[in-house]
């Protein structure tokens, strides 16, 4: 967030510090007031600012706009990237509310549901019809809008409706105040989705059960490429009358013609088809809608339905979703230095708490990878495992803040693996797809980081099968190579020099599994894997560098480019520092740490030439200090390997800079994508001064504390107080740390020290400690 | 079945005879070998000659050529209506063995999962390559082919390799002999479907559990538009290798792209697909495939596979699946005057007992119309109700052969009831989905029969409001202008004549459910609703004639065209008579018994000009008796009309005339589309010198038995035994009929007099009883 932005967002910026500054004592338990969905929901955060309960399985929120992937001429649209949770700040139409939305994600898919309330005469196209007219779209301004935890509420100027939304675990409670009207829809778009909106459709069937209730689903082909999502959609109040449209041009072989099918026909299907429902209403009268998902049949929806919101009392729903947030944000109690910094702070909090979701039926049953339908015996199945990002400190906050969903999680992953014809564990999965997104196999560090510290029941030996499992996976992304060469070569497999470290500090994780469970083989096997980086380490210029299959080394070479320099998404300057588990030893390599720590003060200073952040989604200008980029993921631990270099006070005033920079309470609060909560898990340990460089480890790095204090509620009953002694903007620098009086020395901290409870005390400094 | 077809069909004739034959007394237990699957599979019969089990889930059976429905100029292809069940006798190529199949129906579906065995270079595209190479189709000639019920065996000269097949009720078992080849290949070709081979299916989805098992499932949008079929597919020998090839043109926004997919990675999907699976083999090495098939999930599919076939014993399930068919075919024993006779009379039965199909798991999960998982509770689930048809003789045939499957369908026919979102009765519906072909809602005609019979314990009351709830769905083709104008006017509805004929006979069976339980308004309004035939008779003219809403006749009018008049299937000539509720009241309205027999005689023999059978797939020339049209349904009760003119001789002499030209032992052995059981259920019946007239009440007409003896092994534990004294070619009239010694006078039976079993002899004789 940088400082034009911050004067753009000050009229914002003032209703959300009146609200945070008005908070008495008592009214401070509401932690939901510190809570501004809207952050990230410009640019690249690629937040949605609709309701959603904490892991919830709906999530329903405004789509602003269509996004083609493809134009007409067939040159790819930039614009669909913005649009990887339906809604971007700029915007002034809103075509609808979806019930299913990623949060932070880099790439996109879901958009399942698009509702919208209109009157007048029926348009059934949403952005404009055949004959050029207005689509269904409303125009809407954010003074007429309001984002809080679980609810979300707009003005639709168009039609003069005001549209309310809450939700509990699995339903979406939508609640529309119309005008006086006899031509009062609502509209059930089935063709709009995230990202190619209108090419994704396999199918949808839509039964209209009675005159308030309508059930049916959807299959896609899009991220996920067996993708199915069913639902049961209730009205507070029957409709006169409804109807569909077909927008494909598949022609069935069946009978219907002797049918008016388009019209009060209570059976519909097909590729792409919208459906209306007509009422009039009164001024001032209110239509509600429940609707229900479920991945395992239309009766699963009805049946969550009938379950979780049995009445029509929207606010009722809405307090409970509310609670249900304070539960989730009270485990983190701050006082910060500003009320900016409070919001940016459960925002991030918030943000944490969004994914993965949960992804079964109020009775256990869910669509397994098999697309078969399983139930979850003695867990909860969760689904969206964004690996690659969040195994590096999203999984481990919830090793702090949500161990008992953190099992859960790897019993899903576990779930997932049997499941799996691959028998591997989840790379980036959703609804019971694998859509392969990314590199690695980092289930094995969430695994791994549970299990040094101690955290769930799961089976460790099992979990310890499948990590090994998919470690050998032979035809995966390189794996046989990488096994055969102790390296992946570039020739044979691009973004290898990435997979190659990733997989090395993988199969670390798994030898620390090992060590865990005793296996002493299986421990050496895999310690000895996780050396591969070395393969790829080139002495002569100081970089990991691609090798190929002959030995040597890739002849062309930018360290600086991120495009075909076996990286992906990032280059070798930020990328190459990737040994996590064994951060000595690679400074070691790259000739000690002096001339590592000169490295990270040029990575944070240097000029990089625009040409190495072209067509680039993933790196840009805002979320860079340098070449260092904070907006993506490899580079999230090497703030934090000054620590290493002897240099922490570097790393403290990193931190420091990182979290005034790139996060805010604004809608540009985020500096790339929050990549379903890593970014913000980020800033959640970098508040509270540590960060899991290691995840397998039971070892924090230390930082420097943004919060002037901090009180974790932690599972095993004990309380956490993290304490900064002359905190201030200025005083980014630790002179020491004591643990329950104790003076902490090094630069670490373990989990056992966290988990103990008691007293944390950072003394703040204007001026760095050296030593 | 015409001499010249005869002649042609020597050969083959001969070769049926000759084991016929040779049976003995003990051999004769053995009924399979009466049965000739191969007829009607020529021309218009549309029956398959594959393997499956009485009314099993599976068909599996050869499928002879491809057909496209368009041509590439657009044109239709009429070819493609002779392969309603894939097969056709003219045809010398075989591209495959696909494991659903309708038998004999008059437009299609299914075709799901065609298996084909190949040696050499492998070939995956079955007619030409790209390259216009040959296809993977095999050669094959009749000599080396072998059809009986449940088995099938061909030789693929192609490929010198021997397919054997058979079947249990879900479970398909391949059999492939080999010669040694280091080429061998079986193709899983999931782009094939009946009818519109290349255009139906939605999504396909595989997985490669291990070297030797594949699961997966089919989604298509045919006949039946939401439907989903899942299936497990083991092998006897695991596989070398293997891959598939996609061709559709989906794009996936998935990252697939870091495989190869395209060979030995366990995971398929897409649209159209063909997949194939590579084997080493020696000189007459057998590979065997049990393929499962389910309507619940591929979970299912493993489940009927493991619990119906455990073992690898092809020969051990040919023979229970014979035995299955021994049970069901020794229920009518009979004696002919011919071998040919008989061979026909044992593949009719055969044929009535194919259709509905079981539809349910082995745990009795199936799918029901909603597209949701339904557990059949004290009945086993059918699909396939082919209504218009079977209706008249299959069902009223069920009553007497299989009254416990005929109220487990009725039961399925309940549940579709429940499921239904229309709250309607099956019209034709097949795997969970209601394709609405024909008209009238004659599930009501199968409950009233089955009432009035008092066969099966279903439900009566939920069975006569289901029928209430069907007739009175306004929307549903015509039926509120026929409750309002008491027709249906032609200028709002087509087949109004059909449709006000039919409806006014349904509505008389919910009357008669209505009196058989007492109900006495119900049973006055559909009494009433029953005599709507009457406001569609011209009595100026003599004929049933479209009338328009504002009650004038529609002017231009040709009784003798089934285009456009009225009718559907039918001209006013043969159709119109039909009132079988009152066929007195009909002849009487006709201007009497003189006047109706004489309208018989000219329908029986004047010659209709060719214009009038032009474009009219379901009336040829080889179905047609001068106007009279055997070779569909409509007048399938005309010949036994004579019963109520006092010319009861002449339905004796017509009857046994299409006995004898209308059926034949050969593959042209039905002279039009079998109709999923009906055409053959009215030979049985004729056989047996009786026919069910009017379903819904107890009575048979009597006609002209063509077996010599029979002997009907009643459910109820009794026997009857039909004599024909005096049995001839040309002893064709009945001069008396005893029942148990007792002369029967009249021209019908009733239920009650066969099911209490004992002696029916009909004296023959060459000279017609004019009393």
């Amino acid at each position: 967030m940088k400082t034009q932005h911050l004067l753009y967002f000050i009229p914002f910026l003032l209703h959300t510090m009146t609200y945070s500054q008005e908070l008495t004592e008592t009214e401070a338990k509401d932690y939901t007031k510190f809570v501004n969905p809207m952050i990230g929901t410009s640019k690249m955060g690629h937040t949605f600012p609709g309701a959603t309960t904490p892991f919830g399985m709906v999530q329903l929120s405004p789509q602003t706009n269509f996004q083609v992937m493809f134009r007409d001429d067939g040159s790819y649209n930039p614009e669909t990237y913005e649009y990887c949770a339906g809604y971007q700040h700029k915007d002034s139409t809103i075509i609808g509310f979806a019930h299913t939305n990623f949060s932070g994600t880099g790439h996109s898919d879901l958009g399942d549901f698009l509702v919208m309330p209109t009157t007048g005469d029926l348009v059934l196209e949403p952005l404009k019809t055949e004959t050029d007219k207005k689509g269904f779209y409303s125009s809407f301004s954010h003074d007429k809008e309001e984002a809080s935890p679980g609810y979300y509420k707009v003005d639709l100027d168009s039609y003069a409706i005001k549209a309310e939304l809450t939700a509990s675990d699995r339903v979406g409670f939508h609640k529309y105040t119309f005008l006086k009207s006899d031509k009062a829809h609502i509209i059930l778009d089935l063709v709009y989705n995230i990202y190619h909106y209108d090419t994704k459709n396999i199918w949808t069937f839509i039964r209209v059960e009675n005159d308030s209730l309508i059930t049916g689903y959807r299959e896609t082909k899009g991220w996920a490429r067996t993708r199915k999502v069913f639902f049961a959609m209730a009205f507070s109040k029957p409709f006169k009358s409804y109807g569909h449209k077909k927008y494909d041009d598949i022609q069935y072989n069946g009978f219907y013609r002797k049918f008016n099918e388009g019209e009060n026909f209570p059976e519909m299907a097909g590729k792409d088809i919208r459906a209306y429902f007509n009422f009039d209403t009164e001024e001032g009268e209110e239509i509600q809608i429940k609707f229900a998902l479920s991945s395992v049949s239309s009766a699963g929806a009805l049946k969550n339905l009938t379950a979780e919101i049995p009445h029509w009392d929207f606010e009722k729903t809405k307090a409970e979703t509310k609670a249900k947030w304070n539960k989730e944000l009270s485990k983190i109690e701050v006082t910060t230095m500003t009320p900016e910094d409070k919001i940016t702070f459960y925002t991030a909090l918030y943000h944490t708490n969004l994914s993965p979701i949960i992804y079964e039926d109020v009775d256990g049953q869910y669509r397994g990878l098999d697309q078969n339908i399983h139930n979850s015996d003695g867990f909860t199945n969760y689904t969206i495992f964004s690996l690659w990002d969040t195994y590096r400190a999203l999984h481990p906050l919830f090793n702090i803040t949500q161990p008992q969903r953190n099992n859960d999680m790897i019993k899903s992953m576990l779930a997932h693996h049997d499941q799996s014809v691959h028998k591997m564990l989840p790379i980036w999965s959703h609804y019971a797809n694998e859509n392969w997104c990314m590199i690695g196999y980092h289930a094995t560090s969430v695994i791994a980081d549970a299990m040094v510290k101690n955290v769930g029941d799961f089976d460790k030996q099992q979990a310890f099968q499948a990590s090994v499992s998919t470690a050998n996976v032979d035809y995966f992304d390189g794996i046989g190579d990488y096994k055969k060469y102790g390296y992946v070569p570039e020739d044979k497999n691009d973004a290898s020099v990435s997979k190659t470290l990733e997989y090395a500090y993988d199969d670390w994780c798994i030898a620390q599994m090992a060590e865990q469970l005793g296996n002493t083989a299986a421990e050496k096997e895999y310690r000895q894997r996780s050396t591969f980086y070395e393969n790829v380490f080139d002495a002569s210029i100081g970089f990991m560098r691609p090798k190929l299959a002959d030995g040597s080394f890739k002849k062309e070479f930018d360290p600086l480019d991120t495009h075909g320099q076996g990286f992906i998404e990032g280059n070798a300057w930020n990328y190459g520092l990737y040994v996590p588990q064994n951060i000595e030893h690679m400074i070691a390599l790259m000739d000690g740490k002096k001339r590592f720590s000169d490295h990270l003060d040029q990575l944070f200073t240097m000029t990089l030439e625009d040409k190495y952040i072209e067509n680039n989604e993933d790196i840009t200008r805002d979320g860079m200090i340098g070449n260092y980029v904070h907006g993506n993921e490899p580079s999230h631990h090497v703030p934090y390997l000054y620590n290493w270099t002897g240099d922490a006070y570097k790393t403290q005033s990193r931190v420091r800079m990182i979290m005034d920079t790139m996060y805010g309470p604004t809608v540009e609060g985020l500096c790339g994508n929050d990549d379903a909560g890593q970014m913000s898990a980020w800033y959640i340990f970098s508040s509270l001064g540590f960060y899991p460089v290691t995840p397998g480890s039971v070892d924090y790095a230390l930082g420097s504390p943004l919060v002037k204090t901090a009180t974790l509620q932690l599972d095993n009953g004990k309380k956490l107080n993290i304490t900064a002694k002359n905190q201030s903007k200025k005083n980014v620098y630790v002179s020491k740390v004591t643990i329950n009086g104790k003076l902490k020395k090094g630069t670490s901290i373990t989990h056992q020290e966290l988990m103990q409870g008691g007293q944390i005390v950072f003394e703040m400094s204007s001026k760095p400690n050296k030593n």
